[in-house]
């Protein structure tokens, strides 16, 4: 606890602290009114003082506009999700500041410390950090890295310091001395992780630790410079002259889609053999997939009235109630409007041996939030490397992803919306929205084939489904599903 | 799937089913003008078709209002907290319906199967449950208990006829024989559980699912009356005519508060000493307590400008920064508005081995929302013993429990306000309610004074700690803390 007694006096860091503070709090307050995220990360060796940091940060701030982060080992309910998960579920809320005293740094670092990565694994895990960091960044999250920086001697210093006095004593501990005697290797393992992945919108900062008044004075300062330049930044960002949604970028998905065959015929009395054949089929399918400790996710997209919510009541009717859950999704909530668009999506992945199937899905961004201009042309246009990434993410844990665009005709739209305004059970599926985006079919037609166009992946494949004949699609949709899960598990 | 062919006609059915499912659309639209969340538990052996109802049930209803529940044997993570932690973490959104196709009594119901529960541990867990379930009930939650009842005979002639149909024969597996044969035990257990936990606000309903469609029909039918009938009972509500919250209930805490000695002397030069040797004692201790894989929970309370941050800031320093979370309780925001007083608590309770402080407590209901009429009397009358259930809850698991009330003069708060006024970085923490809430000290001196005489408990004790002198505050936290968490590790 007691502060370093060279370097800035008693005194004056308590006048600049007190300046300080006061231009935090306000600067917090302007943090509310044109609210973005903040995430402070704060890493070091040990004995640079992050606890110290911590407090001192905790007490210049106004709580109640501050989160404290930090991460123990992955428990085996987050060993059982894909690595980023435990992460996006526990970002602070918008306006509001995180600090990290651990982060998605800690693990990597801590596992060098005990010589169980190699440097290639570490690279690839830098890789997976930046491309994490700039989807934050690029959704206008303020990312802020602070490398608490203190030589070998100084650690020494403090240590033994801290040693000598009984009631300091309990502050050092058996692994705070193995860190010291390796220091230079983990010095240089953190300097490699720092360089690969020091990017635009996610800067490291070394900040000297030797002196303690100094280093948090210092923290204090970087934080407001960098909140005040992100608000600029945010007020600058200019919207895009002439919005391009109606513009596709990649035509051969609307030819596709436009070749599609709708009439497709199917005798009630063959969907009732073959509907027990292939629910048969996906059960088994679904508890293989489930006793490899597979997880899997489904997607369903398609127009109004195309019949995903019958094609995932078959569906999920093959598994057993406790092992799926169907997430419909809806307009966001005011604190989902205020997140990243793929928070609420990550935040219901299933675990290891569980299904989410999501009725209507993410591709929301590139499709209703494109058309409608909700988004920004370069977050729509962005969103298909996203998506890739994040999809990617999932398949690379084991994760089985299964998308499924429902199409139906532009007439047997018409018929289905008639019959659902006849239909006193099936009013309240339909309203006004409903008939405007109808007249919008062409230019959902661009986003739709845009979709399919730059988000088909081997591993993460559209089936398009041609669903003017229910029992058709209902079929298909049992189907492919089953084909895909068998094919996931022989790979 | 094949229905049974006898009782009511597929035409029948078909008539009755749009009608009511008209009916549950539009209870629906009422349920979100006023809204209160319902739970409809659906439990029964197997072959009853919890499965095929579900399914029914989902196709009814607007799924936009409607979340499907069911539980896995606890993972680690859920065992590492107390048992109704994750019951209380997934209750349904406001307004929504919550299908429970799995619940608090399929654990119970399971390991009977197992022959892992004596029948006085099951009544042990009924008890639990009931006391959860009134708590909910007394809150508004409507919940709706159905009990799908088949003999013997007819779930053997229901699984027999699935095996016999080679499309149909993978719905029955080896447990499902198991269960058939041991039928007459589960069946007498059940309905012991049931007997158990029947009481008002919470009552069982036995349904016969002999014929599915009849089974179907009842199940939507009784959930439209429940419905109707807590609308109408909500309606109804009087609101008590004369406020009561300016009555103690119980002098005897006054007492003891008024009693308390204010004006405690410790130098700076001696606090400087033993709040460090306190530290250490206490880091041990909370170290001792993580390595019993032992949960803590600090609650801390006291009037505005009493020094809780600062109290809270020393004893955290005690603590690595990855094992401790300090939870500044706020206004409740619009989604814990609508949810029980105590969600919000139950979501941050830590897991073993973790320590959590609140800033601002689950006391604040019989505090603030009393004194300020934000509930009625009937419900901060009956916060006392529900906080009770809840700390016993904590206990029960293992979980050390610490509260504290900070108390200063009311000539020191004064003081404290016009510093805080004075100076440009402490003004933030000054608002007008501030002031409000000193104009009505003899109000909330009875509101502390009957939490003090009525939630005092030898598992879970209130540490009233004299304040005006921070400092002997300050070094008193860290005093009784270590001793009681000590204390707890011996017991």
């Amino acid at each position: 606890m007691a502060k370093a007694r060279h370097g800035l006096t008693k005194r004056a860091y308590q006048a600049r602290a007190r300046v300080l503070r006061e231009q935090l709090v306000q600067l917090q307050l302007t943090l509310k009114r044109a609210p973005f995220k903040v995430l402070l990360i704060l890493a070091g060796p040990e004995g640079a003082g992050r606890g110290n940091l911590l407090n001192t940060l905790a007490e210049w701030l106004d709580p109640r506009g501050v989160e404290t982060f930090s991460y123990h080992p992955p428990t085996d309910s987050e060993r059982a999700h894909p690595h980023l998960w435990r992460f996006w579920r526990s970002l602070p809320g918008i306006g509001r500041i995180g600090l990290y005293a651990g982060s998605w740094y800690t693990e990597t670092l801590r596992e060098e410390a005990r010589s169980k990565r190699a440097l290639s694994h570490i690279t690839a895990d830098a890789g997976r950090i930046c491309r994490f960091e700039k989807l934050l960044a690029d959704g206008g999250t303020l990312i802020v890295k602070v490398w608490l920086d203190l030589s070998k001697e100084s650690q020494g210093r403090r240590l033994r310091s801290l040693r000598a006095d009984p009631a300091t004593a309990w502050r050092v501990t058996d692994e705070d001395w193995h860190h010291h005697r390796i220091y230079d290797r983990l010095a240089a393992t953190a300097a490699h992780i720092r360089r690969k992945t020091n990017q635009p919108g996610a800067r490291w900062h070394l900040i000297d630790a030797q002196d303690e008044r100094a280093r948090d004075l210092s923290v204090g300062q970087l934080l407001l410079a960098e909140v005040r330049r992100q608000q600029e930044r945010l007020r600058r960002r200019a919207r895009s002259q002439a919005p391009q949604r109606l513009k596709s970028l990649r035509p051969s998905g609307l030819r596709r889609l436009r070749a599609l065959r709708l009439d497709q015929h199917l005798s009630e009395k063959d969907y009732d053999v073959l509907r027990e054949k292939w629910l048969g089929r996906l059960n088994q399918a679904v508890r293989a997939a489930f006793a490899a400790r597979r997880a899997i996710v489904f997607a369903f997209e398609g127009w109004d009235a195309a019949g995903k919510g019958g094609a995932i009541r078959r569906l999920t009717s093959a598994v057993d109630p406790r092992d799926y859950r169907v997430v419909p999704v809806a307009k966001p909530t005011d604190e989902e409007k205020h997140a990243h668009y793929l928070w609420r999506f990550w935040r219901d992945i299933p675990a290891n041996g569980r299904m989410v199937v999501f009725d209507r899905s993410w591709y929301g961004r590139v499709l209703v939030e494109r058309i409608e201009g909700f988004c920004r042309d370069d977050e729509w246009k962005r969103a298909f490397g996203e998506i890739d990434d994040f999809e990617r993410e999932l398949t690379q844990h084991g994760t089985i992803v299964l998308k499924y665009w429902l199409h139906i005709s532009h007439a047997e739209q018409l018929a289905r919306f008639r019959e659902r305004e006849a239909a006193a059970h099936k009013r309240h599926k339909m309203n006004a929205e409903d008939w405007r985006n109808r007249r919008k079919r062409t230019a959902y037609e661009i986003a739709v084939g845009d979709m399919l166009a730059l988000t088909d992946r081997d591993h993460a494949p559209w089936h398009v489904i041609p669903a003017d004949n229910k029992r058709f699609a209902r079929l298909e949709v049992l189907r492919s599903a089953s084909r895909q899960i068998e094919a996931a598990l022989e790979s």
